[in-house]
């Protein structure tokens, strides 16, 4: 059987997302700032269909994360901007015809609604009965793969809090957004325990990876 | 002229000290953990007047935080646990007759005292008209070398918020504390720059060392 991982990038002050998420900003203000260190990679855009790209430390990190992955979960907050019933022109996703996933992916939510076929392997499963319910289901969907918990934030608290979560990696950022989501809240009491598995140091970033003591 | 410099163990979570710091647990509850990766190393111990330790990763990144400091800046909640007027029998500081910082070592009050001078070179002496005033003083005394901002949490805040401080290194240890006090908080808007000098992994932690745009 497969892990179940989460990975995120994360400021130096902790904040995964700024504050004032909204369509336009789905990371926040300043939030873009974040995912700097990952949209001029080729490793990165090849995945989101965009030509081009360098090659640097952070190249093996991202083709390791990106490999092995049979099945994701996901919060409806990350899902999309909308929130409530879905109505009749439900939310297709922020990423297209063609999302960079090409696995299922389970979206927690409040309302149910029929699966989302996307192009590319992509389906999006809508799970209404909880965090365990969607783990158990990716798991099942992932047969011998990994899991990757995608985000956003509440949904990794969730999962980290509940125990299922297998291994943390953190890209983490030389960013001080000063406001916004933080990642490490609300874990419970006493909070996770974690084993340092590895650093590595990439042009801006460190990747931190994370064993989960259960 | 040398650099000020800041570094601070740090949880994943942000919290560089626990929760309910008292003269039993200076750290807080749970936080003597934070330290694990550093009081077993030989070149912790030596200048602690400890023997023994062990030589690891860590080794060079130690040795070279303790070169070339000339002075030190320290808040008085890391100085001592109590508060208010000094009082006919004052606090001598945690760290008995020889203290490991070996250099005079201004502390931030609201009460004035006379300088204290221990064993080994240390002196401590008390600055009551501010952060700016301690890091001038400070820079004064030590002359062509680096002036280390002690901590704690409150002075690293103010010091970085002022932008006194020329470079941060973050010891980040794979803990959880949950509760406590944060280093990155408070910092102004917007936060201070980073940029990522390096990134050193070791056993039981990661030393990080950015560089702050003025």
């Amino acid at each position: 059987m497969g892990k179940v991982r989460f990975e995120i990038t994360m400021a130096l002050d902790g904040y995964v997302a700024g504050p004032e998420q909204s369509e336009e900003n789905p990371l926040g203000v300043g939030g873009e700032e974040l995912h700097d260190w990952a949209v001029g990679l080729a490793a990165w855009r090849a995945p989101h269909g965009l030509e081009g790209g360098e090659v640097n430390e952070s190249t093996p990190v991202v083709e390791e994360s990106l490999a092995n992955v049979g099945a994701g979960i996901m919060g409806r907050n990350m899902f999309g901007p909308t929130r409530g019933p879905w109505g009749d022109h439900p939310w297709q996703g922020w990423w297209g015809e063609d999302p960079p996933f090409h696995h299922p992916v389970f979206v927690l939510t409040h309302h149910a609604r029929e699966p989302l076929e996307m192009k590319g392997g992509t389906t999006f499963i809508f799970v209404t009965d909880g965090i365990e319910s969607a783990i158990a289901q990716a798991r099942a969907a992932a047969g011998e793969k990994d899991v990757m918990v995608h985000g956003g934030g509440s949904v990794a608290q969730q999962s980290l809090s509940a125990g299922l979560v297998d291994e943390v990696q953190i890209h983490l950022v030389p960013v001080l957004l000063g406001a916004g989501v933080r990642l490490f809240e609300g874990l419970g009491d006493p909070p996770p325990q974690l084993e340092q598995v590895r650093s590595i140091a990439a042009p801006g970033v460190t990747h931190l990876t994370y064993r989960l003591m259960h």
